[in-house]
């Protein structure tokens, strides 16, 4: 059953999964890309996960896990205030309130938050570029979105090894031109790089994103999967991408197995 | 014109480009296999380029080099007497002597050979294997080229970063699974890995080689290529890889405008 909810102007409902999943966006914000629904679809979720979301937005990946991978219990964790509201909001139309607990903080103070090794699995879809590089955003808030003003990569890689134990996983996406900062900077913080998959737009072009999945105190060892293409030679969505966008998991990636 | 050789029992003359190109292997001994191949070809070769090939083992990266792209000066560092007896006499056979040097010696100890930047490309296809892991080879002289007995990825990056200079290069081929360290142990020693080509056997298949070319001081900012392929669908070569078996360089990369 889906709450009742009443659309301010800047607001707009989007369809993720037909009948089934919506989330609301900002037409004065910064929106949802690919990026969050091949996070969210390539994520592998365990029975009995804790997961948080550093820096949710507007909260796409918690309502994708909750509803496609059926994860009990999943905190979303943004710093713009206004974003919060519509998260909370999309997670109320969709009946999902039980699921999903978005907190407004800074996770560079995450310390003040939470106690150390209180998650399982930790998600990020971060701002991807550096603070002065690039085109900035004239909109500050679509700037926090894009560039590492309140979020670098080290911040977000010392959060993530804050909340984790040994074996406990960190999955992100980013920019492949950053692969070898990004790995520098996981195992300074113990974590260990594990699987790799770049995102390829189409054959003939660049992979353009990449996602990872390091593990605190793993073994040394990345599995580099074959690259996950967007579009195939017609231009259409490959048949992976498509199934990203159905109720059912087409990755065969194990929910619980209790349903909500 | 090429030099006269006797070849011994365990000698085998291979061709490496029809009527042009040949290179002498041991049975007894670790043979060239498609990586040397793969990094002599993707290489960009620059005018006036002063090239150390780092454990050369055969020689094959320096005979690929000083044919295909005419590099006129390339030395090939190289632990075992056996080798570089090898590599020696293949050298002879192609009359390359006044192009290619090989030396015996322990690259841990390259500080007593050369005086710092003295190159302004570094190459190596080094042994993969951290010691003790993987299968051991039971002849001292593979387990060299394949185990990190006598260079570790430290010892090889360090090396490389002694001979080079500002906006030097240091290109070489690994393996997939080390990246993270690979890329860390670089960033320490002030080299940024600013080009990476996964190698794929075939589209099904994982990538199971990499190419990457790492500048001396280098800026920020890593551009993945599109993989390259090794087979097609019906098991035969692509075009990229039977061009690296050709005598003109497929790659189109700039050889120095003067002939040997």
């Amino acid at each position: 059953m889906k709450g009742r909810i009443t659309l301010l102007p800047e607001e707009e409902l989007h369809v993720l999964i037909e009948d089934e999943l919506f989330i609301l966006q900002r037409s004065d914000q910064f929106r949802f890309g690919i990026d969050a629904i091949l996070l969210a679809n390539w994520v592998k979720i365990r029975s009995q996960e804790k997961v948080i979301d550093l820096g949710t937005g507007s909260g796409i990946i918690p309502l994708l896990i909750a509803y496609k991978k059926r994860v009990q219990r999943i905190i979303g964790l943004e710093i713009q205030e206004q974003m919060v509201r519509l998260a909370q909001k999309s997670i109320l139309f969709n009946g999902l309130e039980k699921n999903i607990e978005i907190i407004q903080y800074d996770l560079r103070k995450i310390r003040e938050l939470f106690l150390p090794n209180t998650f399982s699995l930790v998600l990020s879809n971060p701002p991807y570029f550096p603070l002065l590089a690039g085109r900035t955003n004239l909109s500050q808030a679509k700037t926090l979105a894009r560039h590492e003003v309140a979020c670098t990569l080290s911040d977000l890689i010392e959060a993530a090894a804050y909340l984790l134990g040994t074996g406990g996983r960190f999955c992100f996406i980013h920019r492949p031109e950053r692969l070898p900062e990004i790995f520098a900077r996981l195992l300074e913080k113990n974590f260990e790089p594990k699987v790799m998959c770049l995102i390829q737009p189409k054959t003939s072009k660049a992979p353009n994103l990449v996602l990872i999945e390091a593990v605190m105190d793993g073994r040394p060892g990345l599995k580099v999967q074959p690259n996950l293409l967007v579009y195939d030679q017609h231009g259409h969505y490959t048949p992976e991408i498509l199934g990203f966008y159905q109720k059912t998991d087409f990755s065969g990636q194990r929910g619980c197995n209790h349903d909500k």
